[in-house]
């Protein structure tokens, strides 16, 4: 079936952006047959929701290849056609949990060459740890809002601040917030208007959300 | 299959709380049945979820009647055994679409002895709203929070407020907000600690999980 | 309970956006006193998801409004305060049903200065409807999708396309596609990169995506 | 990203209640340098859904801490401002499976300073069994309820006390019960008056909610 | 289309049941030309869910039709093969709003020659109510119990009788209440053993589960 | 907006199918307008899901138009590439309820050149009814399978046939089978092997699928 | 903890019915602790659901404990107040899967005294196998039906015999049909009248719904 | 147990398809004994969804058995009554993670004598890599489409191709699309008329719905 790998290389010509691949559903032999194929294109290889054991495989194959362990990112090679914007993306986080998916996001943006910052623990139970940071936060030019639980820190974020933002619910929590689904829905409903929404956990299609409208201008 | 009603006249005694009449299943003759043995032991009828038209065939009925079109309430007579206490509650909410629920709360407060006073139109997507009434807010015994969308409002007043706080989702909003349930999960889901939640709608029941927090003490 | 109306005017100033009033769950009564208190403020007033029979009593009322029925909003009063920028918005469709969102969005647009065409059956079932127009939807800074049924639309165009694409899904449809969940989790879930989602059937909010884009640039 | 985290120290002095910290999402790296933070500002590190695992690490590195496993909860230092009150709370439980939260529940109480007793195994289909402790269980100020399956327990005390009674469905059972949401939506629509709920398996919030109650009067 | 309708005319053979003809989708035609075939056969005609203004039409081509208002059901002819058992059958109901369905059992056990008795407002909320019942309740065969809310009343009575057990969920309540599913999974959770369910208002389904049994013995 | 209705005129050439028109989702001025679009090109105007009142406004405009009032389809025109297939499709129907999608289905497939038959009240509950009708069944080449409530009957055909079998989940019933969710995921799950299925109510997607068979062949 | 273990002893008396422990969600500890409570009464300890591992650190503690592998069942001691009935009830099970299910309902109606055999593999799928066996089944004065998948077995056997019949969903399969939820929606909206219905996998459940039967004759 | 078994042999007499078996849910005792029972019957063992573990067991006791790693099936013995046929089906696949699926599609074609292509990693996101495809795939009788995430491959695909299409929903992805549920629901929905649809991951059925499609003709 090896001929059939059909990957899109394509891709990053057309719109400007690499394409991720999910390593979640692929095992180790699948994921180091598409790798060869992109390096072969001299193209970046950019792996999400890979773990630590198919991770370590690859890092025995591939030289180049770096594992970011806290994002559960792997990359390889070089992008060479990185942009170079001074626009500038806030990665704000409710808290450590929500770690995970920031560090994807931030990943991300800098193999395309954004720079970002992450703000995390800000949630708004304490909402005086939010306000104290939000003179540095509205100096970026795009907001990306990781959070979990009942997500409500995108509705006040939204209240206060001009910028586009982006906001990824995440699959932490229990009970009713078990999965996401509640940040989710508390993100699609929020009576702060303009804030667009990511699938749950989504931190590369955040920060690729954000790559397009710093791309554009 | 009249003689089989069978209503609870001992509650009061026994828990302190006058049995509310869910108006909306009913039919105009099982309301007007129910509402006779209750005015016959001298108790006081409260019913909500009543609309108009129901309403209007009860008040030719009963000259004592009172109907609250806001709240879709209707009250016949007079409760005898009201409480009377100092302790207020705050009924908060997030937009005048929650008016309904928040005036049943105040009602169903009002017939038990209980003063209260509605924030209406303080949502956290503009902060600044909220805020600027938290000193007068603070001074209420517990807090009732009123919220459709997705809810936000407890989880901010619950970070900056100490009393008792009872969290109402309100059925307001469209698509992944229509019928209350985004705003549900959200409160129950709150990363700030100790708020408890209602049913959906259900400002009678916020009144009287109140009710009993104030008789206890 | 008029006195508790606590409409957000400062939120123009604060974060350049028209607070909408949402008339779906609103009587005719509470739209006219915050129509009013908008009004005296000099804002512009701008309902969304109002009928035709609330919209005909407002129009009685205020000699200065206007009802556009197909997109169900109605508009009181002037913006004084338009932005005016060359950035232009293209509005993509599925099919005529999607309409009522589609100028939502515009009309959001147009209040707040900015330009926007709409794009209408150009769904993928009919994959050189939309090829044929894709020359001149790529001319466009910002695209906002709307499509209902299993919403491929939003996919298709961002594998094509390098723009900000903020999607909407629309209730339209029956069975598994009734009230827009299989068009909302289907653009959610979209494997072309970087495409941002609003609530189902959020015309108001995707422009208001789309202006926070523009406005930051 | 170590100086990110951003620990609500505040949170004992605005609100009176010690911040858990949630140890189910988090890596035994990330929770040493919060326990570390918190014990610099002489605080109480309260964790809760911590496995053996984890809290082994933990228990290595702070000789001071304490795990309870039945609990799953892990406590590091003293609580300098614990309340010293006279109210007592009830916890009520189904069945020997609901102890984990029942345990959750009483120790969270426990380092506020507010004493509790627990009731296992009163659950209704053994109606004799509830009765007969109910002349004790009625001497405790605020109830909290613990129950799987159908929840049925919080109706039949909603109707028998007059005290707070604050809910809080527990994820035991299979099939329809799996998860804990039948008891959750059955303590919602408790036929009951005025019982107010928790998230699933939330015995720390119930705690909380219990611990406001006491502290406002 | 006509000579396809294909009534099953053999089951009142086959199984001793009468087939009823939900009214519900079918138009006043179709219903029309059913019956029809149904009495040609001199067998009994059963309709449930039929609306007043379906039912008018009915009543006026069969000079024999009685529609029973309270339990939306419409009869024509009889039912010569009536069982003729002296076991019978307690119907129990939460609460007045529960009487559609309770009635529709009733009915449905008449049609086949099955005395039955109806509890009406006995729910668990005021335990009392349904322990001064039980002595007469518990002299039935077999118990049908119908509930909307939190359905607990199921419980309470499978802990209390050992006789087969009906449970039929309500589709009264609001908010998680709604359309019944708490009352189903509550019982179908329920800790009581040996408790079996009925599709949500499914009177006539708990009728003939009973009849089932009473005429297998 | 007109001129943005941009109707898939070259279906039929392309896949050999008439698009047809939801009437569902678009007011009786976009019909007219598609309508009027499609005559021009001298195709066939196919609508579904139209009620009555807005069929009497077409049928007022065009004098061609037929309204199918039990199909809820309406027709006006000709279809100049009809198939000539001698290939016929048996559509079985587990009640009469079940007739309007059956007969959207036969319209679909007479409007394309197919001839169908359809066979109502085979339902599984009287096995004898089915049996009776296999082997007339068994002479057509394609089976269309209608039902609601539990839908077994696509799997007792399917153990019994060798042909393709198209199954349409059909939306009544009540309570857990209300809206067609329980006979969809029935048929999906169905024990018997290649079995496809359609969405709820989709009798046209049903015959166009069929349609699809016997055209490749 | 220990004292607070409550466990119903005098159920048996009451309604006839051993209490069965749910294993799953207790620890082994708990589980050694009731058993021998139950033992010191001199009662039979019936746990279900218990894995291989719980089960083996019991059997060394507990000399007369017997381990069901295949019903996931453990059993120790002997039931002193065995019915003694001519009864029996037949186990029809669609698939080698159900085993489990069915052999814990076949053992919970062993201890309690009454006889029962399992007719495996007789799915609807294949209707020649159950048509085959369906004159012995017909013998048995109870029928309890266990499926997974779309569970039609249900609905083709209440339309063939006229015996009590309670049906369990299994939760086997996957997608749709993965948990059970299918098959138990398809049981309850089952087109054959008087189908009673457990939750999902309750073999022992079901089990005690036929003792209660065959107890009240 | 073991008489209990009764495997459908007659089934490909009698609709031409071998009964595949679930290897899921059955432990490795009872997969020998159903293989047993249908080698000795000289029929082919045909099993889905079973993991390499449980195949082992398998491939020791049965010499002529092969296992296939990559579909997770296990077929041992010989189909002696394999089609032959002309036909072919295309199996197109938006992914490299869509291949077990595909995969068990292929190998149940190829044990019933139906050739197969597979087409992988054609996804719409990359429109070009499908439309370069698209005259190769023309030329099979028969289309499966397998696709996680959102599934528009198979909506795109529908609007291009006039052959029979049969879409298979894929279980990967994660937050909304995780399961399946996305993309079926997706597929369900498709504007392309004439779509039909497997359970999610259901490779196996899909071949068949394919197999009864190329037999009939």
């Amino acid at each position: 079936m090896n001929k059939d790998i059909n990957f899109d290389f394509d891709r990053q010509n057309r719109i400007g952006i690499i394409e991720a691949i999910l390593g979640e559903h692929k095992n180790v032999d699948q994921l180091k047959k598409i790798c060869k194929q992109v390096l072969d294109k001299s193209e970046l290889v950019f792996i999400t929701r890979i773990n630590f054991e198919k991770a370590q495989c690859l890092l025995d194959d591939f030289s180049n290849a770096d594992y970011y362990k806290e994002a559960c990112c792997l990359v390889i090679g070089k992008n060479f056609k990185k942009l170079s914007s001074e626009k500038k993306v806030a990665i704000v986080a409710g808290g450590t949990s929500d770690s995970r998916v920031s560090l994807e996001a931030k990943l991300a943006l800098e193999v395309h060459g954004v720079e970002s910052k992450t703000f995390i623990d800000v949630g708004v139970a304490g909402l005086h740890r939010l306000i104290s940071k939000l003179d540095e936060i509205e100096k970026f030019e795009v907001i990306i809002v990781c959070a979990g639980m009942e997500g409500a820190l995108a509705t006040v974020l939204g209240g206060l601040l001009s910028q586009p933002i982006i906001a990824v619910p995440v699959s932490i929590g229990y009970g009713v917030s078990k999965d996401g689904f509640a940040a989710l829905n508390s993100m699609l409903s929020s009576c702060a208007p303009g804030i667009s929404v990511m699938n749950i956990d989504n931190g590369y299609g955040a920060a690729m959300a954000a790559l397009r409208i710093i791309k554009s201008f």
